[in-house]
This record gives C-alpha cells, sequence and structure tokens, in this order.
C-alpha cells in the first residue's frame, strides 16, 4: 500500500513528519511518498539519520500555513505540499493522503481535488475522541460545514458508523445525536429532522446524547453539525488541558507532593496518554472518494506513524466502499 | 432584603433547601420566605434541628419534577412551590427569587411570571464557569433560547457585562463571542452580525474567542445562542467530572498510590473545588424584571446557601437597573 504524505504540514515539519513516516514504513507494511521540499527533506533526514531511502520524494515548493484561509489550498497555492499530495492521490498514485497541516485546507482540498463518494453532500471533519471507558468516538461533524441539513447529518452517522466497525472494531456502533436533552422533542428544526430520519434507519441509533455524557462514553458515534461538533472538540480539549495543567502544578508544589508524584507519575502518565486526544492519531476526513486523513498539527513522530496506521487502516477496512454501498 | 426561596426544587429538596436557607440567614443579612409544603417543611426542620423561626413558610401544595416541561410550571401547576415562589416576586413579597428546581421551568416562569426587563428581548440562562486561573466567565445563553438573533446575543452581552462587573467585581469585563475561530470573518451569519453589534458597541468587547481557550480564563462573558451553551456546559461539565473520577480511581488503585493520595489530598480537594462549577452556587436568570436565580438541582445546604449569598449580591449590585440603562 502506499500513502501519499504531505511532508510540510504541521507544527513540527518537516522533521517528525519525516521521521514518523520513517517509523511507520519500517513498522507496518505501507510504502510512503514524501510530498514538499525536496532540499529540506533531505536536509533534515541526513542531519538527523533517518533512513529515506525507501521511501519517494515529490517536490512541492509551497507550503500552506495553518492560519491561511481554506480556499488558498487550490486557488493561491496550487504547487503547495498539500495541492500536489491530493492530486497524486486523485491520480491514483497512492492509496491515501495524511496531512498534519491546515484543517480546513485538508477538508476542502480533499472535496475539490479528491472528490466526494458518489451520493454524499458534503465530506466532514471526524476527530476520534477518547473516553474514560478506555474507548473512544467518533464525533461528525466537527467543523467542516458549519451549516448543515438533516440529510447530511444523516449521511455522517452513516460513515462514521463504517468507520468505527471497520477501523476502530466496534460492533454495531452505538449513534447519539447531539442535543440539549435526551427526550425525543428537544432541540430545533435540525435535530427534529434529524432524529426521523436515523429513526427510521437501519443504524444502532439510540437517541438523542447531551455533551456532558460523551466523556462517559454514552456513543460510539457523535452527530452533529459543524458549528457544534466544533464547540464539543474544542472544550473537550481545552478542560482536558486546564485540568492536566492544574495537576501538573498541583505536584511540583511542594516537597510533600513531588514525593506524591514520584509515587503515582507512571499511573498518571498512563491517565494523560489515555484521555490524550493527540494519542488517537488525529481525524479522518469523512466522505472523499479516496481517504484523506488529518494528523494533529502539534504531531510528533510518534502520533505521526498513529496517524499513518489509522489511514492503513481506514484502506484495509474498505471504509469507502462500505459508504458507497450504504449511501447508493 | 427579603429572598424568597422555592424550598421543594432539587434533588435534595426540602432538607437541604431549609438547611442552606438557615445558615444564609444566620450568616448574611437577609430575611427568607420558604415556599413549598408547610407539613414536610416543619418536619425535616425538626428533625434536623434547623431553626426556622424566624423565616417566613408560605405554603405551596404541588412539585413540579425535574423531567416535566418546562410549560408546566404555569399551565398544569400553577399551586407548585415554584409558581407560587414567582408570583410572591412578582407581587413584591420579597426581592428575589432562588430555585434549585428545574431549569427550564424557571426560565419560563421566570419570564411569564416575573415578567422581563423592559426592552429585553428574552431572558437568558447564565451559569458562572470556574477557570484555571482562579477566575470566573459568565456563558450566556446556556440553554433557554436555542434560536437566537444578533440582537439578543448582543442583550446577553450587556446584561452579562452588569452582572460580572456588580456581582462578580470584574472590571471592564471582557467580551468574547463563542466561535470557531479567532478571525473576525469565521462563523455563520449569526456570528458575523453579532460581531458586528458588538464592535460598535460600548462593551469591552475582545472579539470571538474559541471553545478551547474558555477554561484558560480569555474572556469573562462568553456569549452564544443557547444550543451552542448548552453544549459547551455540559461538555465543560462532563469532561471535568470524567477527570476527577478517573483521578479518584487512580489514587484508590494501589496500596502505593494511596500513600501518594494522603500527601496531596487536600491541594487535589482545593482544585476539585477550585473547578467545581457546583462550588459557584448555580446560574443567574439574565433579563427577568427581578433577580431570579438557579441553584444547582444538586444542591447540598453549603451550594444553596452560596447561591443565596450571590442573589443577595445580584440584588445589592442594582444589576437590574444597570441593565435597564444600558438597553433603554
Amino acid at each position: 500500500m502506499k500513502i501519499i504524505v504531505d511532508a510540510m504540514g504541521g507544527d513540527n515539519a518537516p522533521l517528525e513528519i519525516v521521521k514518523g513516516s520513517a517509523e511507520a514504513a519500517s513498522e507496518y507494511d505501507v510504502d510512503i511518498i514524501l510530498v514538499g521540499d525536496e532540499n529540506q527533506i533531505n536536509k533534515v533526514s541526513e542531519d538527523n539519520d533517518i533512513d529515506i531511502s525507501k521511501m519517494e520524494i515529490v517536490h512541492a515548493s509551497d507550503v500552506i500555513a495553518n492560519d491561511e484561509d481554506a480556499d488558498a489550498v487550490l486557488k493561491k497555492k496550487p504547487d503547495s505540499s498539500l495541492a500536489v499530495a491530493l492530486k497524486l492521490l486523485a491520480e491514483g498514485k497512492g492509496e491515501a493522503i495524511v496531512s498534519a497541516g491546515n484543517s480546513g485546507a485538508i477538508c476542502v482540498g480533499g472535496t475539490l481535488i479528491v472528490k466526494r463518494i458518489k451520493g454524499i453532500k458534503r465530506p466532514a471533519f471526524a476527530p476520534v475522541l477518547p473516553h474514560t471507558n478506555g474507548g473512544f468516538f467518533m464525533l461528525i461533524d466537527a467543523g467542516a460545514n458549519l451549516e448543515c441539513r438533516p440529510e447530511m447529518l444523516y449521511q455522517y452517522a452513516v460513515m462514521a458508523s463504517a468507520y468505527m466497525e471497520k477501523v476502530m472494531k466496534v460492533d454495531k456502533p452505538r449513534v447519539g445525536l447531539a442535543n440539549v436533552g435526551t427526550e425525543e422533542h428537544k432541540g430545533m428544526e435540525l435535530q427534529h429532522n434529524t432524529y426521523e430520519l436515523l429513526k427510521n434507519s437501519d443504524l444502532n441509533f439510540i437517541g438523542n446524547v447531551e455533551a456532558r455524557d460523551l466523556s462517559d462514553g454514552v456513543c460510539d458515534v457523535c452527530v452533529c453539525d459543524g458549528f457544534t461538533g466544533n464547540m464539543i472538540l474544542k472544550t473537550y480539549e481545552g478542560v482536558a488541558k486546564s485540568l492536566f495543567g492544574m495537576i501538573k502544578q498541583l505536584f511540583s508544589k511542594s516537597f510533600k507532593n513531588k514525593i506524591a508524584a514520584g509515587l503515582v507519575i507512571g499511573d498518571l502518565k498512563e491517565m494523560a496518554k489515555k484521555f490524550d486526544y493527540n494519542e488517537v492519531g488525529g481525524a479522518p476526513i469523512m466522505g472523499t472518494a479516496k481517504p484523506v486523513f488529518k494528523a494533529h498539527g502539534s504531531s510528533k513522530a510518534m502520533t505521526f506513524k498513529n496517524a499513518i496506521r489509522l489511514t492503513k487502516d481506514y484502506v484495509d477496512g474498505d471504509v469507502i466502499s462500505e459508504i458507497s454501498n450504504a449511501i447508493g
């Protein structure tokens, strides 16, 4: 399997991206195409003893920054690493793409260059988040489409169910609709109409779910419009980050606390890891005709390696055919 | 100052409500009117040695349950403790009301029985949440009005600024608009138009804020529609609760960890308290013509006492005149 990597996307590119790619290539059965500034890629590899001899490099002279408008991919920067990588995927030069770059640009570029699965109205940004029971849930859409219609939310549920089943190995994923209460009549027109669609579908729809129950694992798929999903995702990340920050401060506060830290540090790290969104590797874009995967912007080599593994599973699971069959 | 208390609202009513009211009456300079089932109120007071001799009791035969539809206040249960208490407030028998009962019913009842401040389109549910810097921010609206217009969000900002300044003693409260990114063009029509209104106002508007920065204290007032606010509030609560649950498990996992727990338990409790939404006491309903305060549903005596103190500050701060002047 050939996976195309945007070597220039993310806060730690190209070094950590190239490093993670090399690790993935040697651990998993994947070939990597690195897309980006050839000089820089070669230099960081040499400087850091990373063996990229088996990887193909496709040169791209430009880079899309994180704060640039998503449309930049196509219009202003056709020679950016992301745009070139997406074009390679569209042309069939690889089976999937992974980028730690600008999320908006990956969504827009994925939709316009790689195109959509036939019948899918809008691809969605769908991070997989940890909950405290040791499992995960997919939040879809987390920001690609701020305004949504009920049919879009129904399609999100279908796509996420396929992903959770095939990639995350969850049997009959429980689909919940994010709402202000669990009763059927809760919410606005979007929620009412989506509820009807989901209730009458073949999905394992469990009804409305409240945001407070997501971290306890109330569902395997949480469906919502992109504005709502962005709020949930970022509150989730923010509160977890703030609380772990407070814990860290607490344990370095006094000599006594430092001793306590020594006793529980292993378990604490394990707990933090369990709840660390970065550990999961990233978020697939669901609905593109070929797998497009967004690794975290702050990806280090290990996270990026994880992202490549998940992308491989995304291809292996044949998620896209599954979605095509369900929608078509 | 006379504060009307719905003695029957909340998970621990009437005992904890009566107890908290008695403590508030003796600690702060307030008179309390207890509204609810007279027999029950007298019985729990006698059984638990609570001195209610200085409090007036107004009998109400019915109770609104937490899962009842909000409209029940007026239509189905005019003799409920909440409805009777709200009517007493409307009639001027007290200066403010506190209830730990059904949030929806308190909002609807507050709006319809106590009425709105002249010029205010819709009262909002506005919890004050802790952030990790030791301060607080008001989230408005957190669920009273799922669909909002820009003028409503502007009014929320005005009301919350008055509250944060007068009650929480924050100088020139920083108002942020919840959005998917900080750039001015982010969001949908509601956010675009609200941005314009806030930018051209006298408020201390700091622009769009992302949900991930709320727990770090990026703003003192976070403005959004009720659906969005409910998602933020409940994710905030849920993640914090889940993480504290994980920490608790961690510290009881092994003998070694229990020793560590012994060393840091004081600091941990303090940290949990700092981040505990319950400690804050509750959420004012902003926009009613007289102060209506929602204490947490799970209020114990201490939380309810805090809620009464905040309600007293809400009256003392003359927040409602402040809002009237700003809107009128």
